[in-house]
């Protein structure tokens, strides 16, 4: 992609080593959500002015397309005719294979390993097995409350939607710190938006594996300098293409793998687009609070971001 | 069960018309969650002091039991072999047929129906149909933040748990709000904390559809007169044995179908009944955000208490 | 498609009428099954001359795609590691919601209602519910062993394949048999080859939904006529676009909801058409064993020819 | 269990060395199904008499219990509601993670390894991970046509059912042969009655797993002598508590992995003792088809004998 700068192996294993916070936290797997204190979260709180609530969780999509080739799954198992009335009782089943690109969800610790090792340098081989992972799960890491920063890029470049390949480099994270007035700093929750459902809802979907708006690598020393706890955006994060020889999501293993920073993928950050707009104001209090499942590697998640 | 009255379906009936809440709401598969406005998230807001965040979702159970007939399911699909590295990738796959006794979940509008009518008085046949519901889906509800009381009814008895069967009155819900200084009000969320969970774990687990500690439907009218948003417990709210003939879960009936109170059953109460007791205070915001599954009739949750 | 003359929904009832067999057998939900009796097995067994036993099942398919939109599941549940050792286990979960297009499936009488009648006048709306079906399931078929018969069209015609949308009709039936040196019969499976899978693997995968060779309903009487019991393909029997007005499955219907003849579809009939082809013969005993799914609408099937 | 003498793991060693069949076989993931040639296909069709197909499926049980501790998944996806009509069609969901005691399954030779090493010597780690196995899948097993033998031992001793713990040795097996008027031989497919699902329907499900009737790994030697292709039973052929110290599951270990005989797990034989007794024959021809699950280490069957 014209204006991503080729990043070599080399060069991008310095970057890791740059950032990297591993040795650092107590309990390992929760990370850099160790930095949220009960300060983190009172300051959260006080971000609170309307009363807002939004909302950032994708629905839940069962349908296949080029965006979503394992789609959730969501059935009917009582149609008050299977337990006895009274009262009749309606049921689902719902499942999902939430990694990927169409499910809202949150990745843990355990999801990234960057030359075998996850974060704090676990081995992957042993943390991680067919009953779930011993290091690094969602339910290491619980919910997070704290203050939230929405990078509204669209906004801040006066477009529609960042075109898919279209990187985010330092550069554009300081600028639109400065254009939207906020401030990334230690705690905090980033998340990101390309405009990417909006321009799916005119255009229609495509592949985003091949093609996403996404964070350059050059932009997460910054992100890693001004310590933040929690990454997300209405993509998963990455750039894609990758503009790293030989790493398909640089990000995530930085982010992850690196630093001990979760994930927020596939979020939909229009309404809060609309909202922050209307507020004039682009940070918010956001609660995240992932599925209790022991050994997962994360968890479709709902965020909340309140106003 | 001593100290149950028996209730006829004539009376039951007669309860229900008393707290029904039809016609009243704007969109009406919202229900009593149009109580809450932003100024009650403000005002929940203001409840924080300490900044403590305490998760109420137990873990994920895939492990049949005589409280968990439906186990939930946890499968890794990528152990770092499957998707190309770098960096490798670890996933998993969820799935839950959740309304039940195991899983921490929200109950939607469109889950109960009584004499063949959901909230709002729609018919649930043909409300609800194999693709989902058409009204009354956990999609209409969205996050809730609100003030939440526990109403720690072992911790007001000074006992470790309440006795499966023991039914919990009208009376008992008033002595509570004395007790433990709150004030049970409108667009509030109610939690009722039987000691589920303590007694599983120092007894084991028994079969909770036989008997459990809960509400007894004359405790209900007092919870419309207050102007609930949302009721929740470590149980699913329902006292059973049923003390109503012919109505095996007559707080779902009331709450759900009635009043348009959306349940929270299932939740782990113990560590924010610890929490409440070293704060000396059982008021608190709390943020619940399920899934945003369209059509779904409820959600897993893992709904937030911050104190 | 030309070649294919528009039926109107009136031609369309009075085929219906014209082939239906309610209230002819009982069990009723075994329909065209009850045909076959020991004598026909007895009959089939001596259609083994060469020993070769030929599967017919597709590889189960989990990759997502246009003829292939709801993926089946296949994962890994303990990789040695769950269980204690020793042996060390290996095991896996499969799940598929396989009526559609991409799993071999057999259609049990429960799968198709016309009018809002099943098979044998049943009202579909009182049969099957959210627990299944009391009508009509897969496990009332139990297995089914009889005379196979291959209708290798494009082994009758000389060419690759058929294309999607060509239409065969009665005349080709009674072609092919003349070609083929076979006779359809009483109690016989009659298995319909268009090349689909060839097909597929020289231009890639297409919307079978849209577009595919199949059976045109005046087939229909004929295959009615000479009172099979199963009739099957590498398609779902259905040419598509359906010629009938307003009735998209008409080959469904009658087959089904008419005459009580259960369907194979999506088999993968590549290997058989060799098979006969060296053999000289298409004529074979034919295992059909689907899953025994009380209140089932039909089974992934891995039928097996015996040459 | 009185009666089964305890063997230590260097005799169970030397057994596993004595029965061991790697290295005779190709394709090697076929393993004893390579025996199984059409000549034995054609000598199976000639055991047909009378034509009566008896399966041997259990019904798919969704419901937990002692013996079922991961029930099977039953879900309806269309109810005449989801896809237009006409036709309505009814479509469900299955699912299922099959191994284990309540399901009617085969075991591939991926299923189990000892001392690390699958059948063949295969190291387990590389041949199967998270995406299945690489060697030894259910896909390279296709179906198998041969002789079926039925060891119904209740019958033989002229009692209900075997009680769990009870082993059937080497002279149990040369016993019932005489008895019933069988010969095990090359090639074929040996089923052992324990009368456990008439014990079922009688007394009530238990925990098989703790105490089944089945083999005792004296009566290995025989089955390895006598070439079979194919072990199955109403249990999972396994004596438990298992005589051998260390190894749960010893007949799995020296059937799968050291002699390449596939297991199939869970049968239902009342139905066939019946057929059996009634015919005064304990042969039959018997097809096995298991789905063409690729990577898969088993498949859910419902296999047919005819007699």
């Amino acid at each position: 992609m014209s204006g991503s700068p080729a990043v070599s192996r080399q060069e991008f294993d310095a970057i890791f080593a740059a950032v990297r916070t591993w040795g650092s936290w107590s309990p390992a797997d929760r990370g850099a959500w160790n930095r949220v204190t009960p300060e983190h979260v009172r300051r959260a709180t006080a971000l609170v002015r309307s009363g807002t609530a939004v909302p950032l969780g994708l629905p839940w999509d069962t349908r296949a397309g080029p965006d979503n080739d394992r789609p959730a799954l969501h059935h009917m198992t009582d149609l008050g005719d299977v337990e006895p009335a009274e009262p009749a009782t309606y049921k689902d089943f719902i499942a999902a294979d939430f990694h990927g690109k169409a499910v809202s969800h949150l990745d843990a610790l355990a999801h990234v390993a960057y030359r075998g090792r996850l974060y704090d340098g676990r081995t992957a081989r042993e943390a991680v097995g067919a009953s779930g992972a011993r290091f690094g799960s969602v339910a290491a890491l619980g919910p997070l409350v704290t203050k939230g920063v929405l990078l509204d890029l669209p906004a801040v470049l006066g477009v529609g939607w960042l075109e898919p390949g279209h990187p985010v480099h330092a550069r554009d994270v300081a600028a639109a710190e400065r254009a939207l007035g906020v401030t990334v700093d230690d705690g905090c929750a980033v998340l990101l938006r390309s405009g990417r459902f909006r321009r799916r809802r005119e255009l229609g979907p495509w592949d985003v594996g091949a093609a996403s708006a996404g964070l350059h690598v050059d932009a997460v020393p910054l992100l890693a300098e001004r310590a933040i706890a929690l990454l997300g955006g209405d993509g998963d994060s990455d750039l894609r293409p990758s503009p790293v020889e030989g790493v398909h999501s640089p990000v995530h293993a930085l982010a992850v793998a690196a630093m001990g920073v979760p994930l927020l993928d596939n979020l939909d950050l229009e309404a809060l687009s609309a909202a922050c707009a209307g507020a004039g104001r682009y940070e918010f209090m956001i609660v995240v609070s992932p599925l209790n499942v022991p050994g997962g590697t994360g968890s479709p998640v709902n965020p909340v971001a309140i106003l």
